[in-house]
């Protein structure tokens, strides 16, 4: 370390997202990319923006997005909150809401970025374990905390807690706030957003990267309780004015504004999803129930590390956590018809 | 405040950018934008890359974006780092590598987010008076400090410091990190990433939104040891893996490769500026040296806020900050040659 580096750097251990390969031939399977492009009319709408406009900052603000998330969740623009992808949005809630004396609560499978913004905003945490069963049980959160979040469908797992689950969650900590992280809500969830006009303390965050197929614009949302937006409105405006640029701002309203496309492409990616599972039970993968554009599965007789390499030898990525409890899964991403099919092809005998 | 809110929140006195009206027809010298669009081949590389691979994440990294800039200054791509916008390179610098026990310095009259991040942080700091003519005098930085931030040229005032000043002031403290925030050194200033090899406290920052034009996609960077980088990649890695979406990342490298072009716009803002200097100071106007692409200038009998209220009635926007020391003065960014008469006319006889 470096005499120049402010002192908590040193004890930093980032997140590592999942490979971005440079070769256009893999399979890609392994970081829940939408298989499906974004709805031409976002491409439209990104269209007319291209021009010598991008000489003047964007709207602080976005309010244009800001009132088609709006419209489209039947809220006020002041319970939306937007970010540079949601990443950023749930950087903001860590540092913004989630700072107490009390620990923050979230599984210990889970989305391996929480504890990655713990050490950011040094706040302690504590990881409720899932059950045997790989859920999430509302009652294990029932204890002092200072806040909670949970991404719903859980990832990797991609288990889904009922929206009554959601809710005994939020009545035993009316006093915490409760972050549901809903990456990947659209794929077989119900949004917890009809919670938030009755849960003062419920905030829930969506990412236009898997079901808008917008993860190469880098946009992100929170809806809540104008108290907790405003949290984040300040963090963001004492942070960077404008964190999202002309092109996403009109990109992301149009994607929302295009209800058909959403419709359709989510429903390919189900039928999608049903199809690969019964796939791999019949290689003898115990998959756990997804309600996600991902699967999570394992095979009693093979090595996941051994599957992921001998896949990858093929073409096929797939991701791999060397984590405790789950070290004998694999998180496969949905594709295409044809990179399903890869992907079967690839496994091969087993 | 709400109960909800981590305990800092409630005295974060977030940044106020200049006003983005949404009515075309104003004309708008009031956030240092540059009056010409970005280059050709920039809107042409992101024009290519607005295609169904938006459904895919960007390079984590942006390889593309940091050779490009490490070409075009002579550094190595590990002396680059990336970010949305120079706001949030700079929110990652005082987060990573200004938090010290010593209190952080920069000019009394400077870039009013500095005293932002410092809130956002928890880091003290003293403003340090520019001088009687409103210059930086490098002797008064040479006192114990946990780092250095000045903009060069300053903002608002415009004015230069020589690279032998910024020298004294980085031999002054080896120990802290010096940054210097050029936001607005290509229109008239020379830049100080020549030194970085010689000067491990070294850090420069640059932004894509002045004289490449490119305001509206939100791209920043900083250049320096890579110890130092290495820092600001630790932090952006815990914060959000992917700041730059793919059509800034093609953008913004297009643009530093085509040099031409932003050759002749920044001369033409030069030759704009020259013009307008001489136009205000026959009208009696004490402009202070420029080496930006706004003026900073008073008028000994005109009250500044009554000048900008003047100007908006005539739909010019100029800036008019509220602060001690600089409230008589406007800060007008420099047009087309049009949007510079507009402004003159519309000040009509003094």
């Amino acid at each position: 370390m470096s005499k120049f580096w402010s002192p908590f750097v040193k004890n930093l251990v980032p997140y590592v997202p999942g490979e971005q390969p440079k070769l256009a031939k893999l399979v890609k399977l392994n970081t829940n990319e939408n298989p499906y492009g974004p709805s031409p009319k976002a491409l439209a709408a990104m269209q007319t923006e291209l021009n010598d406009n991008l000489r003047l900052y964007p709207d602080p603000n976005s309010d244009l997005l800001k009132q088609a998330v709006a419209k489209y969740y039947g809220v006020q623009g002041n319970q939306v909150f937007l970010g540079n992808g949601s990443d950023e949005v749930l950087a903001h809630i860590f540092h913004g809401l989630l700072q107490h004396d009390k620990p923050l609560l979230f599984p210990d499978i889970s989305y391996s970025f929480y504890p990655v913004y713990c050490g950011l905003y040094g706040i302690t945490f504590d990881a409720v374990a899932l059950d045997e069963q790989f859920q999430i049980n509302p009652a294990d959160y029932a204890k002092p905390n200072g806040g909670i979040i949970f991404p719903n469908p859980n990832a990797p797992t991609g288990c889904l807690l009922a929206l009554d689950a959601v809710e005994q969650i939020l009545k035993a900590s009316p006093d915490s706030v409760v972050v549901v992280d809903e990456a990947y809500i659209d794929f077989g969830g119900e949004t917890a957003i009809t919670l938030v006009d009755r849960y003062p303390n419920l905030l829930v965050t969506q990412t236009l990267s898997k079901s808008r197929s917008l993860a190469g614009l880098r946009v992100g949302l929170a809806v809540g309780h104008p108290d907790l937006i405003e949290a984040l409105e300040r963090i963001k405006n004492s942070f960077n004015s404008y964190p999202l640029d002309r092109l996403a701002i009109v990109g992301a309203a149009a994607a929302f504004e295009d209800r058909e496309y959403f419709d359709k492409t989510c429903r390919l990616v189900i039928e999608s999803r049903e199809k690969v599972i019964a796939q791999l039970e019949a290689k003898g993968f115990e998959v756990l129930p997804s309600a996600a554009n991902f699967i999570f599965a394992r095979h009693p007789k093979h090595d996941a590390a051994g599957l992921a390499a001998k896949l990858r030898e093929q073409g096929v990525i797939v991701r791999h956590f060397k984590q405790e409890r789950i070290a004998q899964f694999l998180r496969i991403s949905i594709g295409t018809p044809e990179q399903n099919q890869a992907l079967i092809d690839g496994l091969g005998d087993l």
